[in-house]
C-alpha cells in the first residue's frame, strides 16, 4: 500500500522521525527514569514500540487508557496521574488489572479521592501536589496528611507527582530552568512528608530540565519524568528547539481551489484546535470549519493532491482518529489502532 | 437510571429543548423547506426525529455520513454537501444507497470532481457555487460551464447549493439581511444558467432570513434551508438571539477542588475549541487540560459534584463523544449512539 492509496484525512506518522526521537529520550531518560504519557497518542502500538526501547512504566490519563494498556500486556506498572471518582470505573480498572497481572496506582489529592480509590480495591496511589499548574493537586503543606489519610484507608503510597505544566512554553530558558526548581523544589519537600520511592514529574516541554539517572544535568529530585509528545510532536512543542523531529502529520485531500485558495478535507473534526490552526509546507492555512481547511498555497495545487497538516497540539488531534499509518517515504509499513479512546 | 449515574464526561441532552427546537424550525421551514444537516449531531436518532417532524430530506459533509442516513432507513433524499475525490469512498457510497434505497446527491464544483461522482456511479449532482465564503463551490459566472460539463458526463443536475457561512454570525442583524441578499442574489444567478429544481443554502445563522414556503419574510430565490446546529445549540449560537435554547451539554465531575479553583473532568478530547471555552453557570471557566477544565466556582463546589459545560461550537463536540444521553429533569431516557463518526 502507498501513501497515495489513503483515505484521508488520515494521521500519517514517519516510522524513521518516530524510532529515531523515542531513541533520543531514551538516552536522556533511560529505561525507568521515563514514564512516558499515553495519552498523547492513545496507542498501544505506539506504547509497545516505548516499552521495547526500554520503558515499562506508564502514565496514563483515564481509566480507558489504563484497562487497555493492562489488556494489551503493557501493565507493569500503569500511573493514572488523575483524580478520579467515578466508583464503578474504578471498579472495572481494578478487575482489569487483576485479571491481566497489572499493577495500578492511582494519583489521589483529597479525601473523597481516597476514599474512591480504597473503596474501589486500589491498592498504590501517588499523592498529587499542586507544584504551581493550577489543576489538580494538593497544597505542598497538605501533602503528609494526605498520605497518613491514604495510608489509615490500607493504601500504600509510593510517593509523589506533580506536574508543572504552567512551565512546559517558557521562551526563556533561563526562567524556564529557575522555575522548573523551583516547582521541584516543592515537590521534593512534599516527598519529604509523604515518603515512597517515586517522584515523578515532567513533561516534554521541562525534559531536559529534569536530572535522572542518564541525564545528570538537570535539576535534582525526580526520579522519572512523564513525557508524550516528544514520540510524535506537534508544531507547538517543535517551535521550541527540543532534539525531537515532526513525525506526524494529517494527510489531506484537496477537494477545491479557486484563484486565490484551495481547499482540503482536514477539519476541526480531524485536527485539535486549543493550540490554533495546523500548519503546512503548501501554504498560508486562513482557517477551518467541521470538514474543510482553507490555505493559500505558495504554489499550484490540483483538486486530488496531497497535502500534509501538521497540529499545533498532538494529543487532542489523535483522540480524534481511530488509526495511525505508519508509512517511510511513500510506503504504508503498518496501521496501529488508536484504540484507547474516550474515557 | 438518574443523571448521577452518568458516567463523565457525558454529552446530556433535553428532551424538552430539543423537542421545542425542532419545532420551532418545522414551523418557519416546514417538511422540505429545511433539508437538516447531520453533521451537527451525527446520529440517526436525532435525525430520525427530524424526519419525524416532517423533514425527509437530509444534509450530509461526509460519506460515512451518507452511508449512515442510508442505512438507518433515513436515505428520501441525502444531499452530500461536499466535494469529495476519493472513488473508493464514493463507490462504497453508491453501493450502500442501492442497498438500501436511498437517494443521493452530490456537490460537484470541477470537473475533477465531476470526473469523481459519474466514475463512482453517482446519478445526481448540485452544482456548489462561491456565494463569498471562501470554500468550496465554483464561481457564479462558471457554474453553467460546471452543469454542462456534469450533463455531458450523464449525471443530473438538480440545481445550485452556495453556503454563506461567511455570514452566520453578523452582528449587525440589518447588515446581515443584506449581504444574506446580495449572497443570494448570486446564487439565483448562478441558478438561471445551470436549471433543475433545487436552490440550496443557508444555516443556523441565516435561517431567519431565507423565504421559503412557510416564511414568506425572508428574501427570494431558496427552494430550502440547510441547518443543523439549531437542533442543539451551542453558547455562540445562542448568544444571537436565535429562538432555539441550549438543548446540550457536557456534563463533568468535579474532581480536585483548591482554595481559587475547581477541576471538573470535561477537558480537550470532549470540547471542540476552535469557537473557545465552553461556559457553565458554576463559574468562571480558566482554560482547559486534555482531560480537565479549570475553573472559578461562583459558590461552593464539592468533589464528586456534576457540573454542566455548554461548548461554544456543538458540531465537532458531538464529534468527539460516542453517545447522546436523553434526559428530562434527573431522569435518563435514553442513550443514542452518536454513530455517523469519522469519514
Amino acid at each position: 500500500m502507498r501513501v497515495q492509496d489513503l483515505s484521508t484525512p488520515a494521521v500519517v506518522v514517519d516510522v524513521d522521525v518516530l524510532d529515531a526521537n523515542l531513541r533520543t529520550m531514551a538516552a536522556v531518560h533511560p529505561g525507568p527514569a521515563l514514564r512516558p504519557h499515553v495519552k498523547a497518542h492513545k496507542c498501544t502500538a505506539l506504547a509497545a514500540a516505548q516499552a521495547a526501547i526500554g520503558h515499562r512504566s506508564f502514565t496514563c490519563a483515564t481509566v480507558r487508557e489504563v484497562v487497555g494498556m493492562a489488556a494489551a500486556g503493557l501493565g507493569h506498572d500503569l500511573l493514572l496521574a488523575n483524580e478520579v471518582v467515578d466508583a464503578g470505573r474504578l471498579r472495572s480498572m481494578v478487575d482489569a488489572a487483576v485479571r491481566h497481572d497489572a499493577r495500578v496506582t492511582v494519583a489521589v489529592d483529597s479525601v473523597a479521592t481516597i476514599e474512591a480509590a480504597a473503596a474501589a480495591g486500589v491498592t498504590e496511589v501517588l499523592v498529587d501536589v499542586d507544584v504551581g499548574l493550577p489543576r489538580c493537586g494538593c497544597a505542598v503543606a497538605d501533602a503528609g496528611h494526605v498520605a497518613d489519610l491514604a495510608r489509615a484507608r490500607g493504601l500504600q503510597v509510593r510517593g509523589v507527582m506533580g506536574y508543572e505544566g504552567h512551565l512546559m512554553a517558557l521562551d526563556d530558558p533561563v526562567a524556564q530552568r529557575d522555575r522548573v526548581d523551583e516547582a521541584m523544589a516543592l515537590l521534593v519537600a512534599a516527598h519529604a512528608d509523604v515518603g515512597g520511592d517515586v517522584i515523578s514529574a515532567g513533561g516534554t516541554g521541562t525534559h531536559h530540565l529534569h536530572r535522572t539517572v542518564g541525564h545528570p544535568g538537570g535539576a535534582p529530585g525526580v526520579t522519572e519524568v512523564q513525557a508524550g509528545s516528544y514520540a510524535l510532536m506537534d508544531s507547538h512543542y517543535a517551535a521550541r528547539g527540543h532534539p525531537f523531529g515532526l513525525a506526524c502529520h494529517v494527510l489531506g485531500t484537496v477537494v477545491s481551489v479557486s484563484s486565490r485558495h484551495a481547499v482540503a478535507d482536514v477539519g476541526l473534526k480531524a485536527m485539535g484546535m486549543d493550540h490554533g490552526n495546523p500548519t503546512t509546507g503548501a501554504g498560508a492555512v486562513w482557517f477551518l470549519s467541521d470538514e474543510h481547511v482553507t490555505f493559500a498555497p505558495t504554489r499550484p495545487v490540483a483538486v486530488g493532491e496531497r497535502v500534509a497538516f501538521v497540529p499545533a497540539h498532538i494529543d487532542p488531534t489523535l483522540a480524534m482518529h481511530e488509526a495511525i499509518w505508519l508509512v517511510r517515504g511513500d510506503e504504508v509499513l503498518d496501521r496501529w489502532p488508536i484504540d484507547l479512546r474516550h474515557w
